[in-house]
């Protein structure tokens, strides 16, 4: 048995929409139901001007349903504030599988028309825009970036809320309507999210309007938060500092009223909340008696509207509906007159004039211009994008005279040009991070600026600020997902984190690569700023704490993505990481993965130096290696890429200049890790030849990498010399131990890179046997000095470079 | 100015603890403190009997003591309700930084000296128990593997909770005592995992006691949940569906007398929940007016009773005593000077013996035998661990006559197995699913068992079960996390997810992995049951989602693990995947990665012949390849690995035998990934000499991968043959479309493959050129075919397999 919705009329309830108003609310909401219907079944007879065919249904049906009228429920009531009320507002589609909804309200407001001319506002308009969705060549099933007004994709769930909340700092007069699935909501990222209100400051702020889809399943299953009693519901609503306004039902006129004066609640309640704190000040707080901010608990059936009862099951109100509710309207003939009547039952012919356009009375329910969500510039956030006021950062750099004579905390000199940066950018730069600003040595930024922090403040708590320009909350989600949100929607900022935890939002990090390709190859979208990280607290330098924070693989998912849109940089000193990071600051719709170190370090690279070697990407150090000068091909390339492989490579250097004065030894730094690729595979690639000079064709080349050493294989397999390539790097050993034993753990050692080249300059080998024993001897020396005095050999802790060639 | 902690005496209070038990809980808490803070500090004089120097002090001051006396205090506690009630319970730190605790409890406990005989309990045992704290070669900072009764390190914060929870599964006799840093709890994994309770069956399930420390900072930060107001806090964890029971304070006595209360009432509360719940039988729920579970909230200074300031600064009770209180202990005579009030005022001549042995009255608190939460076997899963039973997979094959005759949706098969596999062991499996058991198709496991749902139950959700054996939250974190918590107790189980979305616990995988690897080195830890991945929904067949839900790069992250810990399985139809999976539950101590179909697909091979390929691993498919019977070299290897990449390959060499049948191709088969790696570097990898034989020396190998393509020359870089190594696998192409156009889109379809074959093969190219145009056209009329109608060319749709070598 396969039941059809009942013939739709729309019943009476009071509240604050009149008879008229709330009638024609409906039937905006009836036309992007039924424009949803349309895209999932249909490729032909768009307004079911003759009786439905199987050939006029897809042959795949493809797409997600039940979540449609609850977006488009929100969508309908947002617009009717909007134009109340004069909104800017923004709409996040946290189950972006709905795709169809957003669609929907995109073409009656007419902005999918104005940015895809072969799908105009009328009848032939509206068959390719059914015909178009989850088709080969046509666009996703999800709020992609094709999706006009979406920011947000929502195909993997939980970061509805970072987004909206990103977009919403700094933009004070901006409205986000987020609509979290109840199933979304069970998710870490979303669950830990609803805090994201603590650091909203309603003076300098727009606000987010949550609104909890509560239609009590998810794919197969009922959620969690549809399973407990409603009062307690609303009790952890309130604990994460909400009011909750509960629309409930199912019969439409009654919840249109309901969520009518819902909506109207908490743009009351918002304004109330930002009136009073802009009347203070920007430095009020919540102490001044702060409102809980409102929100909205939508419990409406899932699939609402659609066919209550396909082949004997309910659908209606349960996760059947959660796809495609008559799975076989093309083949099976109940199926589609069921199909029929479900379309029918919105009433087109009341929606669409004659040429199929949405009726006048639709129309003027639209807001207008950049006030239709779906055409507000704030979700092409590229259209708003000012560049930075980027400060000299040669006025930051380091001075170097001898290479390696002075040493600094890199992380630290880079915060005091980041200070600067946020003083320049006061409303459109943030930086990010999960409480380790400071520990990551960037808490120069806190004497131009605060942490924002709108809950309480203690005592002894430091440097927060009601208007700060820091965001730390221990969540990395929450750093990835704001600063998302933040940049999608116009502005630019960083993440800083441990290299380890980064992996915590490997997958977050996939999702916005993703969008930014898809984005790109979007006519009407516009480049956004970077994402930028800087990661430190590096795997090298764990001391504190040992295996758990030991992982730089971070840059091996970052490289699985497009190469178009990611960077990653191995700055190996203060002055390169400041150089790199201007670049980084300056540069558009990428994703740039910056490590470095925080530890007092040597500083190798002038300010002029560094700009020519960040510039270069990969290039000789004369001065650390010894005989190039000669003209003749170098006997090894001892090649390095990040802090500590620099460092134990110089090393390794000035030990064979010292004890093999004849070996001919070529130091190579790489900064830009992509120049290591093939010039065809990534846009940053040296041309092989160019690549063959640097390292040469046939001569042993000792890598030492930061992370794990195989990437540099995949990097390069296909160079000429690659069979000569000797990769050391991370290979899992580790523990809470000292920064030397860490290095020679696995094998990266100074002492072990001269007898790679030992080992692999054929003309070393047994005549280098002394020093060979020599190193390894010394390794063991070094380690059992470790086990007696708990720190490193006075030799290694203490060295430092002895000079440039010609030098000392 | 730096001020030593004053002289302790503990006062008057009153509550359920007389004073004499006062006092003596106190002391074993003192004395817990004092040996955490010799640990950070001492080398040397560990029991001050002499006055302290700068050679006693460690010259690397490494760990944290914050969060110490809190974890000190919990345990302390805990252990009068172990002695009280008889409870068998176990320990989780989640803020694991605070290691010296936990192995300060075990050295009272007596647990460390009986694992560690180098550490007795006394005077010299306890100088070395210091030593060894973070130092070189000693034992790691956190609550490591090394740390006896730890099966949560609590590096990377978030998790505790669900490995507390896992833990209490099918365990109902355990009590778990869980902390939870205020600051973890800020991580999106925990804040979803407060609703681990509802998966918790009081009749079948042990009970997690959680005590939320909120010492209200982090390592710079307040914390949020410490800023809210206290009413907020308890509304939410209301919300959360927990009892609140606050202690509150810094006065020892007081805090001690609330906590011995707060204790006692969370344990009656769980007897309570327990004693109604069995009596009323499993399948009780919450309908029968089941209690809120207990918890505590546990608002106590930040490093408690140490210095309360230093040069100038607050410490205790704030942000600046995370790690090290006095830095310059070693160096600067004030601080070591401070250092030895503070280590005095915890009067170690009380708590200690002649012979440096904790006094009788401290012996005297600890539990017995394996009752102390040190010593409990569950925190040692391996040692309780049994095999399971499993029924006979061949018993659940599909007939296979005719290679690719017949179509099986893989996981489904697998499911019908799985089902066998829950029922035979009714306590000691479980499977866990993001909502997405049914749609990776293994929903025949719901025939035996329902989901485990202790929430309320609606008209028309499906198989919920309050004894159910299936897991399933929309949260990736909880899946992952519960399961882990499962296994590291003992037991067996399985996650089944996305592909895609597995990147979401890319981080936990790091950390489970680095748990099993180093537990591994610990003598007394004994091996546990694998962690099971089950991942389906893959890159090639996201029909309905599109490019959110493709990547395939999971493998890429765990290929970075240890080889001993990881494998990785590409089963390519029904029987082999039975066959690796039958493997996978039986192995131990691995972290198993299988990808795997769930659409209906040609079954290759046999039950048979399924286990011989299995248990080789890769190798040759003679039916599907050409020639190889002449004896003579193949002139092209076509390889793969994967469902689809072997669906293509298999057609590209039926193309192949058809229309250029003197060409002599080789077909190989990969299932097991890891022999693609050098003999030296894995233990499953393929002597050189094997892997020339199977792929030859020298010809053309083509490789359709199911990943990334670079993986596979990051695994094979090494091999003879690599410079002739051709892989095709996903490049980030994607977006909503036809499994065919997903693989053109990547190249690696039947057509492309040809044509690879054709410019690889020296004796083709030109000869071959009316060919390859061919394949072009036919990619051209694909593509197109599916712009015009939707589905896939017939041709390719509906192609199968047109037989093996001398049949049809
Ligand atoms: C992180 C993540 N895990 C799993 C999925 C697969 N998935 C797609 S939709 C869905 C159910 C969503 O339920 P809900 O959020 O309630 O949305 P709605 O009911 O409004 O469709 C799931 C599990 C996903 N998209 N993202
Ligand atoms: C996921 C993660 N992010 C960041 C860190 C770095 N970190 C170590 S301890 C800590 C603060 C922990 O605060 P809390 O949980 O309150 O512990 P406690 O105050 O008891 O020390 C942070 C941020 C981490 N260990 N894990
Ligand atoms: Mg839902
Ligand atoms: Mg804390």
């Amino acid at each position: 048995e396969t039941v059809a919705p009942e013939a739709y009329t729309l019943g009476d309830a009071t509240g604050p929409l009149d008879p008229d108003a709330l009638r024609r609310l409906d039937a905006w909401w009836r036309a992007a139901n039924y424009l949803a219907v349309g895209q999932i079944y249909l490729k032909d007879n768009p307004l079911l001007r003759e009786p439905l065919q199987a050939e006029h249904v897809k042959p795949r049906l493809l797409g997600h349903f039940g979540t449609v009228p609850g977006l488009n429920l929100v969508y309908a009531h947002a617009n009717r504030l909007i134009r109340d009320r004069g909104l800017s507002a923004v709409f996040v589609a946290g189950p972006g599988h709905g795709g169809p909804g957003p669609n929907a309200c995109g073409w009656i407001e007419g902005t999918y028309s104005e940015l895809y001319s072969h799908i105009p506002r009328d009848a032939e308009g509206m068959q390719a825009f059914f015909h178009q969705f989850s088709y080969p060549g046509g666009v996703p099933s999800h709020a992609a970036p094709e999706t006009p007004g979406s920011f947000h994709e929502g195909g993997e769930l939980g970061y509805s809320l970072l987004h909206a909340f990103g977009a919403a700092l700094d933009n004070p007069d901006l409205t986000v309507f987020c609509v979290v699935g109840d199933g979304e909501a069970e998710t870490g990222p979303l669950a830990g999210s609803w805090h994201a209100n603590k650091f909203v400051n309603p003076a300098r702020d727009g606000a987010v309007v949550p609104v909890l889809a509560l239609n009590e399943y998810k794919i197969a299953n009922p959620t969690l938060l549809a399973r407990i009693p409603q009062e307690e519901l609303e009790t952890l609503l309130r604990g994460y500092g909400y009011e909750p306004h509960v629309v409930a039902g199912s019969d439409p006129a009654q919840v249109h009223q309901d969520m009518a004066a819902a909506m109207e609640a908490c743009l009351d309640g918002i304004a109330e909340i930002q009136r009073v704190a802009r009347a203070a000040g920007g430095d009020a707080g919540p102490e001044d008696g702060r409102r809980r901010w409102p929100m909205i608990v939508m419990r409406t059936p899932k699939g609402w509207t659609c066919p209550p009862v396909v082949d004997g099951q309910q659908v209606e109100g349960t996760f059947r509906a959660h796809q495609v509710p008559l799975p076989a309207a093309r083949t099976d003939g109940t199926h589609r007159a069921v199909l029929e009547q479900w379309l029918r039952s919105y009433r087109p012919e009341e929606l669409f004039d004659e040429d199929g356009a949405p009726v006048a009375e639709l129309l003027e329910q639209n807001p207008e211009g950049d006030a239709r969500m779906s055409a507000n510039p704030v979700a092409n956030g590229g259209l708003l994008l000012r560049d930075l006021r980027l400060p000299d950062w040669r006025d930051f750099g380091v001075e170097v005279g001898t290479p390696g004579s002075t040493d600094h905390e890199a992380t630290r000199v880079l915060g005091r040009w980041l200070a600067e940066v946020t003083r320049l950018n006061p409303t459109s730069f943030l930086t990010f991070a999960p409480d380790e600003l400071a520990s990551n040595r960037l808490q120069d930024i806190l004497d131009v600026t605060g942490r924002s922090w709108q809950a309480e403040i203690g005592e002894f708590d430091e440097r927060l600020d009601r208007q700060g320009r820091v965001v730390e909350v221990l969540s990395e989600h929450m750093c990835q997902g704001l600063l998302e949100g933040y940049l999608l929607t116009g502005r630019h900022g960083l993440f800083t984190c441990y290299e380890a935890f980064i992996h915590i939002v490997d997958s977050m990090f996939n999702q916005h690569a993703k969008w930014l390709q898809a984005s790109a190859e979007v006519d009407w979208r516009r480049p956004i700023a970077s994402f930028n990280y800087l990661l430190s607290s590096h795997v090298w330098r764990q001391d504190h704490n040992g295996f758990t924070h030991q992982d730089p693989g971070f840059l091996d998912v970052v490289l699985n993505k497009k190469p178009e849109i990611v960077r990653v940089y191995l700055p190996p000193d203060a002055n390169t990481l400041l150089s790199t990071y201007d670049h980084c600051l300056r540069s558009r719709h990428y994703v740039n993965v910056v490590v470095a170190g925080k530890q007092p370090q040597a500083d190798w690279l002038g300010v002029q130096d560094a700009a020519l070697h960040c510039a270069r990407g990969a290039g000789i150090w004369e001065w650390a290696g010894h005989g190039d000068e000669t003209g003749s091909d170098p006997d090894v390339v001892l090649a390095c890429a990040g802090e500590i492989p620099t460092l134990e490579t110089l090393a390794a250097a000035a030990l064979l200049r010292e004890r093999l004065p004849d070996l001919r030894v070529r130091v190579v730094n790489v900064v830009d890790l992509m120049r290591l690729l093939p010039e065809s595979e990534h846009p940053h690639g040296l041309p092989d030849s160019e690549f063959d000079t640097l390292f040469t064709a046939d001569k042993p080349v000792i890598f030492a990498f930061h992370g794990y050493p195989w990437l540099v294989h995949r990097l390069t397999y296909r160079r000429t010399n690659h069979a000569q390539l000797h990769v050391r790097g991370y290979k899992e050993n580790g523990t809470t131990t000292t920064p030397f034993d860490m290095v020679m753990l696995n094998d990266l050692d100074r002492y072990h890179l001269v007898v790679d080249v030992i080992d692999r300059v054929p003309a070393l080998r047994s005549r280098a046997a002394g020093l060979r024993q020599e190193m390894v001897d010394t390794r063991l020396r070094a380690r059992t000095w470790t086990r007696e005095h708990g720190v490193d050999l006075p030799e290694v802790a203490e060295w430092t470079w002895p000079g440039a060639t010609g030098q000392a």
